[in-house]
């Protein structure tokens, strides 16, 4: 069934109400009708049933049935950080990354990064938010990630202080067989995990040096060389599969 | 470093012989010189460094200096169907799960299948196993994924006879809170494993009866809803880190 995030004051009582592109989105991509039912997922995690009462000029009413309980999210709040690369490639590792359950993401203009920072970074943040909606109401999230934009690799240090663990994908602690991430993992009992991952270049080695003096822990992916792509799904991935089957 | 697959015949004794696309790469794109060095693959999992010696008007001889002893394959071969959809994604996931260690994909005519299976089935074989090909050596695989092509449901269910232990990723199965992936995966001791992902409508009521029917286990991974381009990443992730970290 299909799900929107509403902002809390779109809720009073049992009504929501829903204008904008949602409206659109229901009215004239999915062409509901007074009757159909929807998910409403409200800023603070809960989810609800609700059903169209009325679809008016430029406002939708929806009736709420009932409340879902469901738990659709991780254990712990991971944040995936990319070091910044190509815009679509930004994108595609936001988009997945949301599906697979992560809880924010944020980009570092790295040594080894091929592209520079540019643009209306607003205008980007509020693009990336926009993704991270859309993948996580197709996926049935509860929670939207946070966008936390482009940080230098300064910032990114002073940034990492709010997390409990802080990690980095490292491709030679990979080919030395070093299972520290899977350990890591299962003997974690905090709540939030920051997760770094390099451009295409990598993460060079005076970047790693700075990260491990910071407190961060050097992981391997495995044996075969993933982009900078595919690591950050292979993270998630591993977080899902540990921590929920 | 540079990885090149070959075939058996361009290796004699400790010289190897490159030509045609492979040539033109070294040559071209990577501009390497005499004296460079690379890795040089076999078809049955031998690596080699080796060093340029001649750069010939059609031929690059190379000298094999060590063989590589590095283990960079999951130790069961898995396969990835994917039940038919557009050629984009086909190919996105193909080279991902190259890169994760698959080593099998295929796609299969399902109900809810948006696409057709048209064209030239060979040249789209052919298109695969080039991006198999490529993929598997960016990622610094020993093995190059077999490409299948696309069956038919039937054949597809006849095909799974060749496998020790076969699954398909069911939405509903990951809903429940079902863990029997990870159990499955935890216990299995054979040697292939071929997992099925619906297209994106899913896999239909009457197609997971008779796949049920055929031996297979419905598997969740996890209560979100990832896209069918996502799931077979999650589940060649959840192999790596079970076996390999």
């Amino acid at each position: 069934m299909q799900r929107y995030f509403v902002k809390s004051e779109q809720i009073k009582g049992n009504t929501v109400s829903i204008h904008g592109q949602d409206y659109h989105h229901i009215k004239n991509v999915m062409r509901m009708k007074t009757g159909d039912n929807v998910y409403i997922c409200d800023q603070v995690e809960n989810v609800y049933l609700a059903s169209i009462i009325e679809i008016a000029a430029e406002e939708i009413i929806l009736k709420i049935i009932e409340t879902i309980v469901y738990q659709s999210e991780l254990k712990c709040s991971v944040a995936i950080a990319l070091g910044l690369t190509r815009r679509e490639k930004q994108e595609e590792v936001l988009r997945r990354i949301t599906e697979l359950g992560a809880d924010g993401f944020l980009t570092v203009s790295m040594e080894r990064s091929i592209v520079k920072a540019k643009g209306n970074a607003e205008k980007i943040i509020e693009r990336q938010r926009s993704i991270a909606k859309e993948a996580a109401e197709q996926s049935q999230r509860r929670r939207i990630p946070r966008i936390y934009g482009n940080l230098s690799f300064d910032e990114f240090l002073k940034f990492s202080d709010d997390f409990d663990l802080t990690l980095f994908a490292y491709e030679e602690a990979g080919k030395s067989g070093d299972a520290s991430f899977k350990s890591i993992i299962k003997s974690f009992q905090g709540k939030s995990v920051l997760v770094l991952v390099g451009p295409e270049g990598g993460i060079s080695p005076s970047e790693a040096e700075k990260l491990l003096a910071k407190g961060f822990s050097a992981v391997g992916l495995g044996p075969r060389i993933l982009r900078c792509e595919t690591a950050p799904l292979y993270i998630m991935s591993a977080f899902s599969y540990e921590w929920e089957l």
